[in-house]
């Protein structure tokens, strides 16, 4: 019987649990053998003193071991992950996954809805007419087998302790704890059969993590961890300063990915995918980098990839008409301009107060419990260092009803407007392998 | 309606609440509305980043005014109390509450068991056959009214919150808090309507605070809150790195302290209670420091001290004869003593071995669920400063079996016996007022 008062105050003191105790601990949890209260205690020492290496491997492991552990056996093709840590107009997974399909891997994603100023996968592909999604492993395993790709919500089958974890930690303040973070993420992709994952660790406004450094010590975490548990893992620290790509919304998103699966959208987005999609095959030991990028555009290039998300939509009872003639997708009532009060450069768009006025405007939710509207959301006409003349257009206000002065004024000032261009800013700060 | 998950991040990341918010998390927590995980976080979120003076002072009140407030309106005598942090062979409030009602003033007492290699007033005063102790406040108020004096157990009708708050805190590992400890303290004092408090704060080995500046910042924390919530408190900061006086175990130090009552006993017991008591009258306004010690000391000399012992155990329902024949009290079945193994002098007897001893003696309880036994324990034969000749007897143990090699040679390591004679060590090592 664990004496979980003892493990409480071992951590509140600093001290290294020995091997096995915070399994045990877990365990006990899950079991009901120990209560909320004694693990929000645990938790927010946690928060305190942290974990160290071997700790957060176990916990990591603990999680994944509470369910069932997929497995797909059989297959020469790798099963890669991509995990990000969420951001404003990240469609990433959208146009990366089908890529990763289209060049040989093998994709068993779960994936979340969006919460406050960030987006969520699930929130995007249920944008499309008719698409459901599941939260059955088993049927997350028979479309990967047909299709080598499936996208589901998270499942109470997989990693249901970080479930739980995760559910009392959101109600007690334990959230921002890079080792928390680090082995809830890491526990699903164990618990998904990953054998590679790759991990887009944003940094600035618009993301969890406000400087790089916080980013990369997160990302570094997250690595050691994947080398700690046995799944190889690569972080990339990319920009979330200002929105990824143009479009901030759900189903203007979709639009914007199926454009960039068709070889056109911004061109950053498909560099990020490219990038990323490189760094987790060559994990994966699917050869070296350059043949994977090239690869990788290749399925861009000759509609593979959009192929692959064809057939992705198309197994979760979407329209896949949508794909070709994407103004089938919901479209808002109206939309409103807004344009540049004056001449200059642009020199920033904040991510941030961008993903909040979409979450206003019913795109993204202020609690779990909002319904969202798929259609809304904005489309950027300008991007960073361009340069506008006065009352040139700077957004696209996708919305149902006549948005407040109020709002258009909070997104008005998510532009910075500067005499002299601004200097050039990478999209990817770091990678870390 | 509070957002308890708010206050935790805040007070996660250090800051201080806003007036009202600590009142209001804790009257949620008693309209269960906020549940235990939560309080549990932010209990731990406090042990790691404090409570300011304000938030301490508007805990405890919060604490106090969570049941009834006792009153004792219409007399001009004081109502004082008395707390101890918690010591070995720690019988002073046995001696000091009759001389305090002895000499004019009034004492209406919430007492604790013992726990641990501590005692509790209440166990002692058990001891004496025949006595029970109550835990209703309308029966502690008649007592008070009539006697002067009544000592109960901690009763459900006064600062239940606290009650509720403390058990949580003993399964979450989050005691350990001076802000936690001073507001638990005090909001008991406050509800049994003292007018003055006097607070023993113990330093050393057989203590809580095992530093004498641990114990100082604790004693100023909580002579601060009493400032701040009206109620005058002094802390005197005693040693308590040997047992107090020459008996630990429950019916052996009412026996003490019947001596004590008496103008007998250890001259350092006398001497303590007296400083205690002066200190406690002058707070509440009773006149100056020496005047209150000699009213103190009268009451030793000339019996009425006694005599309020007396009536105290005759409320009770104890065997009051026991006061002048001490033998009466139950007795062990046999006494082993224990013998210098060399010559030399007593350099130290250390407090926490001999309070561990008597507790596996049977004397105190190692978890909450266990019984003890009234008529074991230790009685020094030896003080600190002694010399002693090989086999010159140390201690003798009360025990109602043959004790073991064990037991016998842990006791033996409570006694440092060394060539020197050690430096003398004050009992009282500070006050705070």
């Amino acid at each position: 019987m664990i004496r979980a008062v003892e493990l409480i105050a071992a951590k509140r003191r600093g001290e290294t649990h020995r091997p096995g105790e915070v399994r045990a601990l877990i365990d006990a949890y899950m079991r009901d053998e120990v209560p909320d209260y004694q693990v929000s205690a645990w938790l927010m020492a946690v928060c305190w003193r942290g974990l160290s290496d071997e700790e957060t491997t176990e916990l990591t492991l603990a999680l994944a071991d509470s369910g069932r552990r997929l497995r797909f056996d059989g297959s020469d093709r790798p099963v890669v992950d991509k995990h990000s840590t969420g951001g404003v107009g990240d469609k990433t997974t959208l146009v990366l996954a089908p890529m990763l399909v289209a060049a040989g891997a093998v994709v068993a994603k779960m994936s979340g809805r969006g919460l406050g100023h960030t987006g969520g996968t699930i929130d995007k592909l249920e944008a499309i007419p008719g698409v459901t999604t599941t939260t059955d492993a088993d049927a997350l395993v028979a479309a990967v087998r047909r299709d080598g790709i499936a996208v589901a919500a998270q499942s109470p089958d997989l990693a249901p302790a970080d479930g739980r974890l995760y559910a009392l930690r959101d109600v007690t303040a334990t959230v921002e704890s890079i080792p928390l973070i680090a082995s809830s993420v890491m526990s699903k992709k164990i618990a998904t059969g990953a054998n590679a994952v790759v991990l887009d660790v944003k940094a600035g406004s618009g993301a969890f993590m406000k400087e790089a450094d916080a980013a990369r010590d997160l990302a570094r975490a997250m690595v050691a961890l994947g080398r700690g548990t046995g799944l190889p893992t690569v972080a990339v620290i990319s920009s979330m300063d200002a929105p990824l790509g143009r479009t901030i919304g759900n189903a203007l998103e979709v639009r914007e990915a199926i454009e960039t699966l068709r070889g056109g959208g911004p061109a950053e987005l498909a560099a990020l995918c490219v990038a990323l999609g490189a760094e987790v095959l060559t994990a994966a030991g699917a050869g070296p980098q350059d043949a994977a990028s090239e690869r990788l555009r290749r399925t861009l290039a000759d509609g593979c990839a959009l192929g692959v998300l064809r057939r992705l939509v198309g197994a979760m009872g979407g329209d896949v008409r949508c794909i070709d003639e994407p103004d089938r997708l919901p479209r808002a009532a109206r939309v409103v301009e807004v344009k540049a009060d004056r001449a200059g450069y642009v020199a920033a768009i904040d991510a941030l107060r961008c993903g909040e006025v979409a979450m206003r405007l019913g795109a993204g939710r202020a609690t779990k419990r909002d319904a969202i509207d798929p259609a809304v959301g904005l489309v950027l006409r300008v991007s960073r260092g361009d340069s506008v003349r006065q009352s040139d257009p700077l957004v696209d206000v996708h919305c149902q009803e006549e948005p407040s002065v109020d709002l258009l004024d909070a997104l008005r000032a998510a532009f910075s407007i500067h005499e002299r261009a601004p200097a050039p800013a990478p999209l990817i700060l770091d990678v870390i392998r």
